[in-house]
């Protein structure tokens, strides 16, 4: 098996779902009752009330979106409403250590829940120093709580308070100084009324994540703009096509200036897949090719090569992916397990990887399983 | 070379610009004022005034958007605003031809340029009678006068009166007696305020398509939603993620009932691209297995098993694409030029094919170039 069981796999996407106590365990004493905090919510006769966030008096009820893992797939559909219908891995960094070691993972790098992926919640926040301090608060905990239980296996992974460009490139240093290893960012700031790329807003926190070396890790869905192609058309449509927001924000970015000026800037396409790669590069270069001359874009650097200095990727089963692997470039290619959402093969994550791998050359599967993310993310052997 | 020179090349996605007297010459005379007609609109001193549509008194400018043939790339932001600006094949049939042997074409399938690709400008119409009218003048000249001029080498696609579905059925079959062999149908009708392939709406145009064994013809962009990642992104990024509109037709289709309920229909997914196909099929099988449980899909057939039912893409320099053609079905590929656009090679359009298709079997080249679209779009050798 090219495998091999010395080979320490690291997933550069998996999810944790925030502890009750989060927000109210750190926020100073004024705040604990505006942050977000649990509280329950009447249901239907006969059943336990569920567990909600309420944040500045606004409910959010999904504590636990997509956290199935442990369930089969027929049980997918109904979400977990409390806390008790989770393993305890999702939101225990003990109990996520025991689950990894089942699954035979050695490192994750965990996005945020209630938060969303990007932190985008804290967008709504009324008081914007709240606001502040919350994402502070996730950052501590992910930092000093989930990711200290087990340095070098928790790969900490911090959010920004994107309303304010020269906080989020204070945060980026602040967390940096403290251990952080890469940025979770919006795939396009656009749909939540920000800046676009095509601007030069973002420059600080382009300029910070270069200087600090961590990457901008820009998962699937952090836009809050979801592939959608019909009113009633089943969630299966979204789910098929959650890459094509990969897609837009790879050809976003390649064309705008932001690689040109941030030549250190590194992107991560979290959860987005691998096997559309090639097609999307080799499209963007016949576009370079034949469209630059009457638009804005660089006039030198093709696409593809702007790509393969700043991009990388990730899968969990993407057994076409990995057969182009070379029109992606081995080192651009890094391994994801998507603990606790219904992507994951949780338990059998390990056992899926050596299958989907089982035809590439050993030490093409170190580099995508371990020493690419090693190498991205700055973590030492 | 693969490509062997008694091969003939059909191309299943060119494009043919309506001449000034199309409608006028057909509709009734209390309509020829109101349906469309060139008129002449003053630009800047100096400059011959434009040519533009009048319809039912709105003005439509781009007489002939992206009819670039036989400018060099660094001509391509200057759209034509008069006829004297395009090469003559561009709206005349005689000279077309010229331009397909001069180009090493055998045969052309043309969708509309003013209607756009689908017709929907007709959509538009306040009058539903003249409107109507207008479609079947546009098909009549394909028929009658465009691709009569050389049968078997042009080769006539139709439109339909969208607002009327029942109209829709009855245009297919009217069209169909004549000789008609193809619909262009919109690869999404909810952006354009009609009803979803999820409901039975459209029932009636896939029965009538099914018995005229004529495949809908997906242009991209047809649904009149084009990608857009920000205001103020340059157009290189639209055109480089032109395909992710292929991808949503793609997946909403095989997640719908239309397939199922049509088991002869054929879909062409016209000017999409190949290259993603497999990335999209593996997705689409893997959310069916882990996500139809709880969704209102069908629960017995994979959606890559339905894709190689009833779809064909195309490609004009898809090389990625063409390498993986075993992931896709070397008989679901279709060769297209897409003269008079930037995509398009013309003059030299067999030239690049041939470079294209240099490592693939004779067998399979002519399966992809001429063979595959004879068989989908049923034209005798």
């Amino acid at each position: 098996m090219p495998l091999q069981p010395w080979m320490k796999l690291l997933s550069t996407d998996d999810h944790l779902i925030e502890p009750p106590r989060l927000w109210t365990d750190r926020l100073p004493a004024k705040y604990r009752d505006l942050g977000p905090r649990i509280v329950e919510q009447a249901r239907g006769e006969g059943q336990a009330p569920a567990e909600v966030w309420n944040y500045e008096g606004r409910i959010y009820p999904y504590i636990g979106l997509n956290a199935v893992a442990g369930k089969s797939p027929e049980e997918f559909g109904l979400e977990p409403t409390r806390y008790d219908e989770m393993i305890p891995g999702c939101y225990d960094p003990k109990a996520r250590l025991r689950d990894m070691d089942l699954d035979g993972v050695w490192g994750a790098l965990c996005f945020p829940s209630f938060p969303r992926f990007a932190g985008t919640v804290f967008l709504d926040g009324q008081d914007r120093r709240l606001a502040l301090l919350c994402v502070q608060a996730w950052n501590d905990f992910v930092i000093d709580e989930w990711c200290a239980t087990a340095p070098g296996r928790l790969i900490p992974l911090v959010i920004l308070p994107l309303w304010d460009v020269d906080a989020c490139a204070a945060e980026i240093r602040r967390t940096a100084a403290k251990g952080a290893k890469a940025i979770s960012f919006p795939e396009n700031p656009v749909p939540l009324g920000l800046p676009s790329f095509h601007t030069d807003h973002w420059d600080p926190v382009f300029t910070a994540a270069e200087e600090t070396d961590m990457p901008l890790c820009l998962h699937f869905g952090t836009s809050g703009a979801a592939p959608k192609t019909a009113p009633e058309a089943p969630f299966a449509v979204t789910i098929t096509l959650f890459a094509t927001n990969s897609m837009y924000a790879a050809a976003d970015l390649l064309f705008s200036p932001v690689l040109h000026n941030h030549p250190r800037l590194k992107i991560g396409l979290s959860e987005g897949g691998i096997g559309w790669i090639p097609y999307l590069l080799e499209r963007a270069d016949g576009t370079w090719e034949r469209h630059r001359f009457y638009q804005n874009v660089n006039q030198t650097v093709r696409p593809s090569e702007l790509f393969h200095q700043h991009f990388h990727g990730c899968f969990i089963d993407d057994r076409f992916g990995v057969e182009v692997r070379h029109h992606i470039g081995v080192d651009k290619i890094t391994w994801e397990c998507d603990y606790p959402h219904s992507d994951s093969y949780w338990p059998k994550s390990r056992a899926y990887a050596a299958e989907v791998l089982a035809d590439v050359p050993d030490d093409e599967v170190h580099k995508i399983v371990e020493l690419n993310t090693r190498r991205l993310y700055n973590l030492p052997a």
